[in-house]
């Protein structure tokens, strides 16, 4: 017997309480009873992404949703900003170039934060850029970018903010409309704590002017599609909906409201501090500007000498905790805790521990208890 | 208490085997373990579709699989023929127009079959059409299209066969190999038994030579994308995948390999008979071309005087049974009955009764149980 964990930055442990809330009975996506459920979790997301904003949802990965503020807002040729840190810059480069848009790489080394001064930049030097994309949460490097400092360089701008906050959402502070984001994509299986399936947008008024003169063609991510069925007498989606999962999505919103965000945000605070603390306290080291702002993330580097895959490999088979490896070109030398989402300090301890022993059987040199110590010394000084 | 039905023509309903299947643990999507799942999949779906091309999965509903034919295989300007005799007909028309093909249109009265002798002579007038687009079971009208017939007339063309059989697969017969279809599109949530939110595309050598071709952007719902992701050694999808609902479609897909796919037509064939038995016997009428063939869903037209919004109303309110009433422009002149699936004689029986007891209330006059008996009637001559 092996208990299984699940420390991957998405899709992240579903508590049994959202697992089981889709295991209820079929319902039609045309009858009143599913608008319920539609509704509330539209109002759900709306108090995580703290927005007045519109909501859209898809059945779709976040890769659909990023994908969709691309064809609704722009036209071939239109002039767009992406601020790649990541794997997930890399992502919207590669999509808003798919679709014949005029693309400004702005790119920084994997582990680095953007600077707002080269975006700010950017935007002063052409005004006819018409969007800006940027991650928040940088799944791939742990590095969590200044979204609130970016939107206050876009907002006066012609330009549309579009955010992939997929991994930040419901585990960082995120406020879609007070900093002035245009377009927040995130998705049901990171910090949410549903399974995977579900993308959400929030669409504000700037971002709704630019799809009325979109002419990039869309159909099944049509935002006009998804807003005219969203305002019929039975709000509904226009194509088949996900029904179980809006089923868990609706539980896991519940839950969420419960906890209260401030307190979500808080708890990711210390879980983050935790697990560095515990990297720390084992001699590792951080990849990047990992650092107090990455609390959805923790990268850290192989140690020299060991292969960050055998790392991940040992963790899953002999110990079964699941972790990430490095995406990339960075497989291979980093590996990734994730704690967004339905995590506590007992899952933060457990993967220490469990890298403890890994480690060991490496042959790394450290002193065991160290990384599970230092973790609980945090967790005595900041209860949650 | 008021116990639910669904009969709509998807979502159907969702064995609980299926329904706990989903609760698992969640696991990850670039692990082993996921493979497995996945293979497994891919294996139970090219037994459904029985085919040996290979099948790619998507994150979204059959809609999303219908667009990723026309981006994947086409090119703008490109000339196609739209099979079209109903709703779902006419949105294969709206994507290939939204994506700047060259649509002709053979367009027949809803409640028709199409004529393969008008797809014949239409691809014999123009030899550069590049492909014909179908509906299998056209859930809108309950017509079925004879597309063992459509493929032969189209397999010595240039033009790929391009099948919707979403409400189709797995409920009627469908031999995507020996029937020539280049790209079949189906879903999860009709009658394989899952819940909504996975669609499969199985896409032939003659559509891969296509998809080399076209130059359509596209990215969520590349081809390419998805083969390069299935081939790696660890077989995966190139976005984080439905993990839940892969999990219950691998449970269905087993239940369905245990019953047999010849036991499975057969059974609907006897639903489909016993549905349209009872209907007969109270006098009503069907609609359109809905006949022997019309093993998925049994359209029937409201009777004179009647509303046929008032029937799903009270079917659904008073009943707990939910049918589906007309789409566009049938609406509140039809209703629907859907049984593919998982239907059983008595989900049927059920159904006919609560019929019996709304078309009482509202006035038609008939002979109380007529209809039930009908189909009892079938089931006891038709064993199964």
């Amino acid at each position: 017997m092996q208990k299984k964990y699940l420390m991957t930055p998405g899709p992240t442990p579903v508590p049994a309480e959202v697992l089981l809330a889709q295991a209820k009975p079929m319902i039609h996506h045309r009858a009143p009873g599913y608008s319920k459920v539609f509704l509330s979790v539209l109002d759900g997301l709306k108090y995580v992404f703290q927005t007045k904003n519109e909501i859209l949802v898809f059945s779709s990965s976040g890769t659909g949703g990023m994908e969709s503020a691309v064809t609704n807002l722009f036209s071939p040729g239109d002039k767009v900003i992406v601020v790649n840190i990541g794997n997930f810059g890399t992502r919207f480069t590669q999509i808003c170039e798919i679709y014949g848009l005029n693309v400004t790489e702005i790119v920084y080394e994997w582990g680095e934060r953007a600077r707002v001064s080269d975006v700010a930049k950017a935007l002063e030097a052409d005004k006819e850029i018409k969007g800006v994309f940027a991650t928040h949460s940088e799944t791939s490097t742990g590095v969590v970018n200044d979204i609130k400092a970016i939107g206050d360089a876009v907002k006066d701008t012609d330009a549309a903010f579009i955010v992939d906050t997929v991994s930040g959402l419901g585990a960082l502070e995120f406020k879609t409309d007070e900093w002035h984001v245009d377009v927040a994509v995130s998705g049901s299986q990171k910090a949410l704590m549903a399974p995977p399936g579900v993308a959400f947008v929030a669409v504000s008024k700037k971002a709704w002017d630019m799809v009325e003169k979109s002419t990039l063609p869309k159909f099944y991510f049509s935002y006009k599609k998804s807003l005219a069925a969203l305002q019929k007498a039975t709000p509904q989606n226009p194509f088949t909906p996900p029904v179980s999962l809006m089923l868990c999505l609706d539980e896991a919103l519940k839950m969420i409201r419960e906890e209260g965000l401030e307190n979500i945000i808080k708890r990711h605070n210390v879980l983050g501090e935790a697990a560095r603390a515990g990297v720390k306290a084992l001699g590792l080291e951080f990849f990047g500007a990992c650092d107090e702002t990455s609390n959805a993330v923790t990268a850290v580097k192989a140690p020299e000498g060991i292969d960050g895959k055998q790392i991940v490999k040992i963790m899953r088979e002999q110990f079964g905790i699941t972790i990430a490896g490095g995406q990339s070109k960075l497989a291979g030398k980093i590996f990734r805790l994730g704690h967004l989402g339905y995590y506590d300090k007992f899952d933060i301890l457990v993967t220490l521990s469990g890298l403890e022993m890994t480690l060991k059987e490496l042959g790394y040199s450290f002193q065991l208890g160290a990384g599970v110590s230092a973790a609980e010394k945090v967790f005595m000084e900041n209860p949650f």
